[in-house]
């Protein structure tokens, strides 16, 4: 293989269209330690773009390459690596910027995959299905039949978890914007799916037959997410992971006081810094299981290669998709 | 000692001028477990006044007779109380109504106190200093030398959770609004005290070399809670107590996501409903021993009998007093 390869790169801020290049670099060699990763598949995920546009907390250094996510294939390893050889799938790191063809990266930042399942979705696994999965697992002590509500239902994540809560007995209740999504995600495995409006809270009541729901997932903020804190039991965590309604949280003093409901977020980069690498895996070993099994499989509207990026990064800006868009390998 | 005993009462929810009255009423006879307890004093509260109003989100069944809060002496006990004798103080519980010259009570209701405490600070160690005791308890595992932040810092409950902080050998930054409540709180034993205004953060960050704060106590809202959400450590807790602003509380989302805190809320009335009495006792005998010490005196403005109600609930309603408005026994 070459030591030259395409990379998208961005010098500066701003919009993916006036700031992103494609560039050739040289690889550096090999060291004891690495792996040479060909890459096969790379999400473009809101994160992406808005790191890109300097609006994510955490500013790579310049110049840098954009994306977050990201599956390939492993060519060649260091001497001293042992748990990888050519031919291994594995999983990129976050921190990486994996819209590019290779890379040479530290064989311990690499997570195997098996290779029955597509790149494309091994690609997706780390952000919303681990976010998912943490979500359902690290703040309510939840047992077999127990609901959780979450807005933003459609999303990646919000179907990650339809899939996961069922998977471990769980029931959920899904609320959505627009209609057309009711039939379609009940079909995906939601035991329940509702509108967004002035008339949840009486139809949670009634689907659920009043049964107390102790976690709320939300990815929208605003009035949705002070709906859901209205609908869940005294007690109840609230967990924020995304704002796509770009509005904040406004909370009722009473929610707090007298209702003691916990607020918290959940961001899955820090997951990642904080969580050793056995219990990481760990993670990953239940989602593969339920991926080769054919969950988790998130929604694909269309790949690109790398060259095809003002494309691209601006159909990934648009709202109105019906999956996910990716660039694919060389 | 005669039956009949004078309380305020109320057969409707409103302003307590208009809705209060002093009535007689027979005390029931003595049951077997049951003590007959005089009160000394019983402070007014502002969840007493929206109790009245119909504002308290525990609404007593009409007629009823308000105060939370009050402490008086046994008189005489049922032929099976073993653990208090006429001459006993007692703590007398929340949800009795304290505005009354003698009360019939379960024995196991009443908390003992030392003779030694005054019956006005005993009569109000159950909401402020209870609550700042488990506010500093609960949440957030601190060790000594660590930071907690408060607004609202010269309530009675700041300020007991001043004297309970320094007791523990935890740091207080002490948020107020006027200046000159600045040198009063450092007499107090405030280790930092700071205006609540936009230099905050920078006078924080200052004052506390930028050491991480893990715990804020919010008793205010609105503005000032932000304030505090922007100042605290990544993953700190926010314990909501009070809304003294009126205003709710507007979260950014990226204070949840990114930042990670974690907003919750106390109320002293939940914890005595789900606590053991064994746990229960276990704090009061902390807060006795340092009552006994001079620790956790409310500052007292004026206390009246109960017919002069309409004057001391006026008073207590009042914004600028200098301490707490009682109600003393007959």
């Amino acid at each position: 293989m070459s030591r030259s390869i395409k990379a998208i790169v961005y010098r500066a801020h701003g919009k993916p269209a006036e700031v992103l290049r494609l560039e050739e670099q040289e690889l550096p060699s090999l060291g004891e330690n690495e792996a040479l990763v060909r890459l096969r598949a790379a999400p473009i995920n809101p994160a992406d773009l808005n790191a890109i546009e300097g609006k994510y907390p955490v500013r790579p250094t310049l110049p840098a390459t954009p994306g977050f996510e990201g599956a390939g294939v492993v060519e060649e390893v260091g001497p001293a690596v042992r748990n990888l050889k050519a031919g291994t799938q594995v999983i990129l790191p976050h921190d990486l910027g994996t819209w590019r063809e290779a890379a040479v990266v530290a064989a311990d930042k690499l997570v195997a995959v098996p290779n029955d399942i597509a790149p494309e979705q091994a690609a997706m696994l780390k952000i919303n299905p681990t976010t998912a999965w943490r979500m359902l697992h690290d703040f309510v002590r939840l047992k077999p039949g127990d609901w959780v509500i979450q807005n933003a239902a459609n999303s990646a994540a919000g179907r990650a978890v339809i899939q996961i809560a069922r998977e471990l007995g769980y029931r959920t209740v899904n609320v959505v914007r627009r209609k057309e999504l009711v039939e379609e995600l009940r079909v995906a495995g939601g035991d329940v799916v509702l509108l967004d409006d002035d008339e949840l809270r009486d139809a949670v009541a009634a689907a659920t037959e009043r049964a107390p729901i102790r976690l709320a997932l939300n990815a929208v903020g605003g009035e949705s997410a002070l709906r859901l804190a209205k609908i869940v039991a005294p007690e109840a965590t609230i967990v924020t992971y995304g704002a796509m309604s770009l509005k904040p949280l406004t909370i009722p003093n009473g929610l707090l006081i007298f209702k003691n409901l916990r607020f918290t977020g959940f961001w899955v980069n820090k997951w990642y810094e904080q969580t050793a690498t056995a219990e990481r895996d760990e993670t990953f070993a239940r989602l593969f299981d339920l991926a080769q099994r054919g969950l988790l499989q998130t929604k694909i509207e269309r790949s690109y290669s790398l060259g095809e990026f003002p494309e691209a990064t601006a159909r990934a800006a648009e709202g109105k998709r019906d999956g996910k868009v990716l660039f694919r390998g060389a």
